[in-house]
């Protein structure tokens, strides 16, 4: 088995926070996406999205998407569990980081793609789409701030991949200058307290 | 239990699917959209993004998301499994749908949503953000034409609701005008299988 993937990249950094808490340690092939390794033909062929991170099994084929990748990984190994426990807050835990995903890790990427320099001439950027999505993701952070005020983490009391993604979110969220606002004190413990954690830190 | 939809709308359909093909029936309210009954207080109150479908669950709880209501039955009734079966499959089922997800079904809604003159001051059109989408999803459509060459579902010999999300995505892309090509046969020949299913049709 091995990884591919890159050191510095929101989606690649979900996998390696999700194995660090399950304490799994596999190969791993870092692929260098400025070079546009990814999208080499013999890469491709593996994930015709071209993109990180993809696990190689060991029966040779590939499993691309992070989502897929770490629920592979809660499959073989359920300890500590990151995909909730029982049918109920399994549902639980998918509804809060599909949020997590739609409304803020995918609004601040889109955000961060239209609107920044780094972009610029790489791929077609649309201002005014990254302008309405950073719109939208300052009013889920309100929200995401009541919401936080009687429980530690996004999904419940435990610790999941919801808190993964949104953690990935809002640390890309800098480049864009998406900050949490003074004032969004619950949002600000639960992003400190996800941040000291060994496995994101 | 009770599940808050509304007839017409790709989200709903995803899950009215899902459970016809698990021979699930559960009591049902239905919204009407066009008066905004999605955004009324008592509703936003059970939740907060204003959206249908809604899993009122017997403990008053509620559960939102498509995807995380199609989750919580496939937990709780497993046969036929729409999710996989192993490690290893639900986690290829888990790619494909994700793949479905983002490239195909929230592309052709982003470009309904972007272009259409149904949207027109309902919401803010960002009519070039739309065009790449409906560029992307004509370019994906492609690729799943060749990967549909040599099986019959999205995910492999198995219908999964990696084939639910693709086939309602496909159903919106009508209404923007994005259709299958007359050389896309193998995408062709799959819809038309799904269509043909008594869940779908």
């Amino acid at each position: 088995m091995k990884l591919y993937t890159t050191a510095v990249a929101p989606n690649p950094r979900r996998v390696s926070i999700f194995l660090a808490e399950k304490g799994i340690d596999i190969p791993v092939e870092e692929l260098n996406l400025g070079n546009l390794e990814n999208l080499a033909p013999d890469f491709v062929a593996k994930n015709p999205m071209g993109r990180v991170p993809m696990l190689e099994m060991d029966d040779g084929t590939y499993l691309a998407e992070s989502l897929a990748i770490c629920r592979y990984f809660e499959e073989i190994q359920p300890e500590p569990p990151l995909f909730g426990v029982g049918a109920q807050n399994k549902a639980e835990v998918e509804m809060w980081n599909r949020r997590m995903e739609f409304e803020v890790l995918g609004m601040i990427s889109q955000c961060f793609r239209n609107t920044h320099p780094y972009w610029e001439g790489k791929i077609p950027q649309v201002k005014e789409h990254g302008e309405l999505c950073r719109t939208t993701v300052m009013q889920r952070m309100e929200w995401l701030d009541s919401e936080l005020a009687d429980r530690e983490f996004i999904a419940g009391d435990c610790f999941t991949v919801a808190d993964i993604t949104a953690h990935t979110g809002f640390a890309l969220g800098r480049i864009p200058k998406i900050r949490i606002a003074e004032d969004q004190k619950n949002l600000q413990r639960w992003y400190d307290d996800v941040a000291a954690r060994p496995s994101v830190s």
